[in-house]
Formats: structure tokens, C-alpha cells, sequence
């Protein structure tokens, strides 16, 4: 199995961080985690600057990304406008999303399910590079409560030709139910939160289950716009840590990660979520 | 199987907060878990008053517990003269506890491997209520690194009348090495800190592999005095969710536990390392 880790830091994390960074700052993150070894990174999202402020000047971001060899710098797409835009910077590779329930499409995308489901095929089937399909709430919908493994693995046989990852949007899987779900859908990717703390037991359950690909966010950056309180996305560090205990090479520097932790704690000025770059790596 | 969660926060999680409870309000808290339906509580440490000061005071504490049909609880030992003030106030278990490795020993209980070893023999021998022997520092040393599985295998085997418990005193366990050392010991219980986020994922590995007990702290109370920055146990409430929605029952009400964080919360006045008291149970 080639594991492939993707860090959505720069995207996932910042989007849900209070204070947005310079797109130059933002570039030199990008940079950092390139250097740490990183093999995938998500740069940025292509949303309306106006709506996420923190995501503002993705084209500036990504012209200032260092290109490194064996490094896939991706971006994040709502719609087709998005993906244009996502074409013109040349990034490697697009990640289309929707929610798994109508609810939550019609919330953050202004669209039913069966318009966003549309779209997201519409884009993968015009895409002139690789896609990957990211299906929000595929666990756990913050409007529909519990979500129909049905549902997801119908969605999910509508993206054959893009790497389908299923994500726990607000973090309430639990490991069983990400084994069952990546295995019934055999999705190629699993991106989750640890806002209840299963983010971890969750990753090692989506490898058990076929997966190959892990989302994770640099220091646990970011949040959870549904629980004010709540932590974010699993840290890559900490990620990094588990999976090399447990056997399973990832290619990343562990303490180059830690090291960009430190430095991003600086530059927030607060304790972060992840912990390995508190308590330190070991032995 | 038969699963025995044991809540170690009036113990190890207030044991290594900064402040100090008054007796009376470390009962509250043993009171309210109880009420909660934690079927064992490990309810204070009979150390010597002026070395932990946030234990002093046992007996006190012991004094205003208001004992609840179905609930077991415990006290820490680290030596004979513990031993006989545990068997005075009539607490129902002794945790008796040494450390799997000799720098271990000597730094925290001023003996020896051997002379800490013979020491649990003999309080279990002479015991006259059920005994738990913790073997801390089990997975990893703060002073001498990686521990030998085998060394803590001999260890366990010589506690055979008690029931052993294996600590991951500075979380740095990882789920197969858990899953390893339990079977190998037959230990029945697994005592985790989320120090470096893999906590849960081990908690559910000791289940796999035969464990019947696992210690949790309410709201994740404590740290590591290794590591100051870091974290400390595994929080009670996220265990428990995690465990309920794996289909594993634990008796326990995760409301009234989110109940317990809160207030500790305020008295503490800081937010607890606990995740689930802040996003909400789901669904």
C-alpha cells in the first residue's frame, strides 16, 4: 500500500482560523510543508473572496508556491467558475466537493444535492488533470443528524474516474463506521476531524479498510463552524507520529513538521491543537 | 466481556493539575461521578501529604465520599504505610503501583527495580480486598526510552493474584504495541494519556486485545510532568462516546459527564483538554 498524505493546513485549517494570513505567508506554509516532505498539499480554495476572507488570493498563493519535484500542490473547487480559475494557476490536481445530504448543499453550496451532484460530475468529466472527489459529512450532517451509508456510497459511485475521499466534516465518526463505509464505497481517501477526539482511531480504521489516502492539517489547525468551541482537522504531525510507530512509512520529516507547528504558533500567537509539537517526538 | 471503566481524575488527573482542591470539593467530584454510573473510581493517593499537595488529605476526602451501591472505589498505594491508611479508611480496591523500569522506580518511589517489585509482592500477598498492580512507564520511559516488552512481561507475571494494569504513563504507546503487550501480559486493564494524541486508538486496542479495564480521567484533568506543555489522560467523556457509538456499553451516562467537565471548567477556569464537553455529544 502507497500511503499518500494530503495536508489541507492551508486550506482547510486557515479557512477556519479567526485572523486570515498574507498570501505570502500562506505561500511560505505551502513552502515549509513541501520541504517537510509532504508528497500532496492542499494550496488553497477557489471560493469568492468576499465569502471567505481567509482564502482571498488564491492566485497569489499559488504563484508564489517554490514548485518541488514529487510534491502535488492541489486546490479545492466548489464549481465550474472555480475550477477555471483552478486551470489558469496550473495546480496539479482539483478536489471537487459536496455534501453527502441536501441540506448541506443547499447551505454552503446554494445548490440541491441533485444540482451538486451535477456540477461535481459536470467538472470531473471535463477535468484536463487528476481530480479527487471529496464527499463533506459522508458520517454525520450538522442540519440531518446521521447520514445513510447508502446515500454515500450512491454519491460515490457517480465519481468513478476521480480518487473518491469521504469526510467527516464535524467529527463524529467513530472507527467502525469509517471501516465500513471506505470499505462499501471503496473510496481512495478519508479526511477527517478530531472535534471528539476519533479523528486518529478513524485514520488507522479508513488504512484498515483500503484507504490510501489521509487528509490531515499542520498543528491541527483550524475548527469546526458548527461547534464554536470545537478543534479541527487531525494534525499532521501528530498523524505522522502514529503511522511511523505503528510501521507505516509516510516520507515525512517529523521534526520539520514540528518545527513549522512552532513557527505557526508564533505567527497566531496561541497554542495549537496538535500536541506532538508540545510534548515532543519520542524517543 | 465485561468492560470496567475506572475514572482515575480525583487521582491522576488532579494529582497533576497546578491547583489544588479542597477535600470536600474532590468528594463532590467522586460523588458526581458515581452518579454518572462510572462503575470505579479511583478516588485519591495515600502519599505523604507535603510531596503531592493536591493529594493531601485522603482520609478527609474518603470521609465524604457517599457511598453508591455498584461502585467500586479505589485508592492509589505506593508502599505499606499507604497500604494501611487505604485499609483504615475502608476504600474497597488498592491501585499498588511501580514503574517497569529501575530509573523509573528510584526517581519516583526512592527504590530500587527489585526493591519496588518485592515491595507490591509483599502489600499483595497481605492484602485483604481485591488489588490492582499498575506498571507504569510500560510502553516508554521518560528516563530510559523504549522499554523492553519482555521485562514488563516478567513484571506482570509476578502480580498473578492481582489484576494488572498496563500505564502509558507518557503517551507514547501506539495501538500495536498496545495490542501486543496486552495479549502478551494477559493484562486486564490499560491505563492511557492522549499525550501525543494516539490515547483513544490505544484504548481500543487493549479492548481488542483482551482488556476488560481501561482508566480514564473526567475532562481529560492532569498532564505529564515529563512534558510540561502536554496533555494528560484520556478524557472519561470522549471514551465513552467513542466507545458507545463503537457498540461497546459502557454504563455510564455522557450527559451527566459533560455535566461534570462543565463544572470543573469553572472551577478551574480554563478549558479542559476533554473535546466532547465543548462540540456537544452527537447526534
Amino acid at each position: 500500500m502507497a500511503l499518500t498524505l494530503c495536508d489541507v493546513g492551508p486550506r482547510d485549517g486557515l479557512q477556519n482560523e479567526p485572523d486570515a494570513l498574507e498570501p505570502a505567508v500562506r505561500a511560505e506554509l505551502i513552502n515549509k510543508l513541501a520541504a517537510a516532505g509532504l508528497p500532496r498539499i492542499e494550496a488553497v480554495s477557489f471560493v469568492r473572496d468576499d465569502r471567505i476572507p481567509q482564502m482571498a488570493g488564491a492566485e497569489e498563493v499559488v504563484a508564489e508556491i517554490e514548485r518541488r519535484d514529487g510534491v502535488e500542490y492541489a486546490g479545492l473547487v466548489l464549481n465550474e467558475q472555480g475550477f477555471e480559475r483552478l486551470r489558469a494557476t496550473g495546480l496539479d490536481r482539483a478536489n471537487v466537493t459536496l455534501g453527502a445530504t441536501d441540506t448541506f448543499n443547499r447551505r454552503n453550496g446554494n445548490a440541491s444535492l441533485v444540482e451538486a451532484k451535477a456540477r461535481v460530475e459536470r467538472i470531473l468529466a471535463e477535468a484536463d488533470r487528476p481530480t479527487t472527489a471529496t464527499i463533506s459529512v459522508a458520517f454525520g450532517c450538522p442540519f440531518e443528524g446521521e447520514v445513510d451509508p447508502g446515500g454515500v456510497a450512491e454519491l460515490a459511485s457517480r465519481f468513478d474516474g476521480a480518487e473518491v475521499v469521504l469526510a467527516d466534516t464535524i467529527g463524529v465518526a467513530v472507527p467502525r463506521q469509517v471501516r465500513e463505509l471506505i470499505a462499501r464505497t471503496r473510496s481512495a481517501g478519508f479526511h477527517g476531524h478530531n472535534t471528539r477526539n476519533t479523528g486518529y482511531a478513524n485514520a488507522l480504521a479508513a488504512l484498515e479498510a483500503g484507504a490510501e489516502v489521509l487528509d490531515a492539517s499542520i498543528g491541527g489547525l483550524g475548527g469546526c463552524p458548527y461547534a464554536p468551541r470545537a478543534s479541527g482537522n487531525v494534525a499532521t504531525e501528530d498523524l505522522v507520529y502514529l503511522l511511523e510507530r505503528e510501521g507505516i512509512p509516510t516520507g515525512v520529516d517529523l521534526d520539520a513538521l514540528i518545527g513549522i507547528s512552532v513557527w505557526l504558533e508564533g505567527i497566531f500567537g496561541r497554542k495549537l491543537e496538535g500536541q506532538v509539537y508540545r510534548a515532543g517526538a519520542w524517543p
